[in-house]
């Protein structure tokens, strides 16, 4: 059961409106990094999560999201209270469809649920998780560079501050299954090019810790420099509808 | 430059082909989890990597997706040979489109790049990658659990291998820069509130590694067991569209 | 800010779990009529509506509706319990993306925000909010007339009665401002054709109260039989991009 | 049959060419509340209207609305008739795609089908007519707000008024069947808690006529302040796939 | 102006209904090479068109595919009447959205204005015209081998031979413009390769007219057996956002 | 299997950078009409063509327009080097991702696989391709003719001239099939109307060699002046979901 408290969870006070900052703050509204797709991506997770401890961290986070997606939603509202004064063509995303957050990115795209990345296995998740909260914390340091107003930066370091201590914590849930910095997870053994590494971009070559060393299960990466096709050229397509050729002689 | 052999990278060789089959195996060529999703996401990234090391590799990984891709297009064309002697109402996107993979998931939706996460900074992208590494093995799993033909099985299985493979990649490149357990990266500060846990589902709590002990610089997590908000109620809106609302008495 | 009990706010009991009822269940999770559409859209209307009453209605609703999503998600984590006993070809959707909800319909297309109505005034809002309202109605009756699962339907019996109970609060706010069946509102006075009524689809023409008798401020339907353009053939485009045609003459 | 007259249905004159004013009016041709959305919406609900009358009904309003959508291209034609003279960087969307209208929104986004909100009973139909109709008035007072030119707000204040008559004409056919302030329909019974009403969101609250008084079956609303879960927590989800977590002690 | 006439353009008589070809008549409604998209497209483009006479075809062929919308809308009618005498997993679409055609495809994913091709030059239209003919002449065929109902497939049959008729029309009025045997139009001048042609994709390899022979201009194709990279390297990106990697040597 | 040089195919230099024609070039990245539609369009086409000839028509242009494809991405990329110096609101998509090509087009608009054509028969494949090229080289002219930088310029006029070679080659291969202007293919023979045309939009009505003159088979065009319909009003829909109705007298 959700309840909701009319106070915001952080404060959130604007000094200077401006429509057109409102325009991008909707990156992190209805955007794909934005808070809207955190919140979803880790409640949904807590759905099919075995792990009754897990599923807690989950929603707890989930919460979370919610009510940072509420404090970007209120920026908004304090950034387009003057839309009708900005220049028509200023904020187009405002003037078309009015004052307050929409479930749209900076460009005006809708929002999607293939933002959302879940299913399957909580080693998944997690690592899906550590990822949108990367994602967030990028898109909250470009919207912090291009800031003027002092209120709306305290806010969104505030945001980025939170997907730091998120990330913490999916980090810390994988170390303590050994899943951290440990690539494989499931039930399928995989097969004995684990260790191969394909060089398959030639010019400027680089090696490194990726291609070079130690690897999964002791073994030393098998770096191969110029690889050739293993497989055959495969049979040829049978197509019922395609069409019968007779090309005609010139 | 790209330039391409016709043979496989491995071989590729169905022994029963089913269409059934074929539709399902559509989730690796036109869905998120995919290897469309993996080739681009890793070359798209490639563009903006400072660092020709990293670039190097990503350039790499994503031609060997690529070539993943192409791989599972000669699955799905050998086990569409014979959907013309399918029933009518089975396989119904292959039905309607023709032999060979079509660029959708399982279920008919079109690929979209809004499953591609990128942008920005390497570190970001780089979480990005193991994750979706992490996506396709859990979808090759589900597909080798449902698979009954060897020769599928055994093409599954190394696409399934080399995701194992590029995540540990994923990995060694992160933690020789030192961030594979440390969440923070970019050029902002986090503020006071980064060693802050809330407990904001209620009901069947745990705690973990995630909420207890030692976080970021050192500190310790701060449960906070009951949270209340920290704002106010924020300001009504100011919206010049809205009805000016007189109700009637009853 | 949110906060989460989990405890459900009505009981979810499955009986007989069964993966294909599962996936119609999507409808309501992840598809066009469903909760999240609900919940999202009178939440985010909520910011923009300035009077505070109207406004504390959508939030309680929203939360209530973000209360529902979860229960339906609750149906389908006991609904999928069973997948991989399931036939292989059954289910499609959970045999590859695993068990519980996704952010998909029925047909694994995933929720986008463009099934979200709002904008502007509140008037609009709750119009958009009493059509939602039929929607989900309308398919939770779909679901029930379809399901055998004597606890599953009593969930989805409640769930529409709610649906009711929300067209009917929605339907006394209009109400209350005069709206309920008043077309007008905004600040623009229509043009002198508010009264016309064009009959452009010809045979079997039929007249009903929405063409004849009174209508907006005391006027009769002005009813035109067979309607002629009243414009002009509008001026060729200009179009410097397109190309200049001399035809061969044959 | 469809039959096309090249004249339009009204008069389009456009004084001052804008190309950047043409693309805010991309928003009633592609968009989302624009004609086209309109149109397929009461077209496609015709198919399955049994009422014969309510369908004509239908079938007249949809032509009308194509009628519209025609009289929006040739406006958008009329405003863009000097892109190549516009400094390169305004209306970026005529730049690329050429004069004309297309079908996408003013910020880009293409049409989509997702839209339209039709399907299985007319009373639903009608109330997401009724909706549909808000919608599109809320954009044409948008545009008219921002509009300098005299012959494109005389079209656009047709437009307006034809929304205003639709939905009069829809209110018309509810009230003859007795449904404008009836939320029921359909055939399922509601369950007891139709007269309940929840406060979920707390603080600053208030009543109204909503949550007060009289409602279905002349019960009254049952107003509870601090609603408490009425189910318990749900069981675990049963995941197959999930990991199996040993969590390492510290 | 359009005006409606209820009669079909042709006749429409199901014999057998059958729900579930009901939902693969879905791709001519709502679907990538259906009947919406071949008339919204030439209706679109008939806007930007200069040319008077090439506007008029595109609007008579426009309106036809209308027509023809209605006639495969009025087959899904006729197919899905009996659709809650069908078992209750099949045709799923139908069973959740109710009976009628709805705007989807076969597989449930909404339609979407991307799937139109339209723009700038009335060549390039045409050109998309002729591609969109075949594609949906080319659904037909599928649909025609999997219709056991004669007055279906009667139908299905006049649809496909307008396809025919409407890619001889387009081919003509190319021909007549020099067209549709010469690549260029426009007014950019190609640079010197273009009588270039490269073999990028290694093995197997075959000549034919496409790479062999005159060409452009008159010239001969330049066929390249083994092409090389014309370019260097590119410089490095510059990426202000980017991390500033400091290596761990191990 | 798929090979990388790190070399372009062609020289890539940009002189003067601006992020804001950078955003434009995003058209031709991930736009309808851009590159990675044409790579992914012809490759996925190569894999159900029977003909082994034009299966390696299809890869080798597909190859040569993934690296066109990287060619824009390398414009863009040195068109954004200095997007931190930019004003904040200018190229607002670099500004929210980052410098560097994204997967959207230059409205911000994910790209999306509904773009591709493909499928069934080649004939139709062909056809598409012929479409695809007019698009692309379409939108390489409108980018042309708004740039400013020589060195932008000589990179778009290559990729456009290829556009030319392309589609000359596609137009070769149709004609060595006889197919260039024959509308007919596949195995479904056309009813007795293929040579009917129908005015069914009236005023300033023109006739071309489109619709008078010889036709398929020798026949000429049988011109309809006046078309009315030949089917009958279909029967009402059998809805048993609709509402049962009894419409109060007034």
């Amino acid at each position: 059961m959700f309840v909701h408290r009319k106070e915001t969870i952080m404060p959130v006070n604007v000094g200077a409106p401006d429509a057109r900052f409102g325009q991008y703050l909707l990156e992190q509204f209805g955007g794909a990094t934005g808070e809207l797709t955190a919140a979803l991506q880790y409640w949904v997770q807590s759905f099919h999560v075995t792990d009754p401890a897990l599923r807690d961290m989950l929603q707890d986070i989930a919460m979370e999201e919610f009510s940072h997606l509420e404090m970007v939603g209120k920026l908004i509202v304090q950034h387009t209270a003057k839309v009708d004064q900005t220049p028509v063509y200023d904020a187009p995303l405002f003037q078309m469809k009015g004052v307050g957050p929409h479930l749209v990115d900076s460009q005006g795209s809708a929002w999607t649920a293939t933002y959302v990345q879940e299913g399957g296995n909580v080693i998944r998740d997690l690592r899906a998780n550590i990822s949108a909260e990367a994602g967030a914390r990028q898109t909250y340091e470009a919207l912090i560079k291009r800031c003027e107003d002092q209120g709306t930066k305290q806010v969104l370091t505030h945001l980025l501050t939170r997907e730091v201590t998120h990330a913490q914590m999916f980090m810390k849930a994988l170390d303590s299954m050994g899943k951290l910095d440990d690539p494989m997870f499931g039930t399928i053994s995989p097969d004995d090019t684990v260790n191969v590494v394909f060089n398959l971009s030639h010019g400027d070559d680089h090696r490194g810790p990726w291609n070079e060393g130690k690897i999964y299960n002791g073994q030393s990466f098998d770096y191969i420099e110029d690889p050739q096709p293993r497989g055959q050229i495969p049979p040829s397509p049978i197509n019922p509808d395609d069409e019968k050729i007779s090309r005609k002689s010139k």
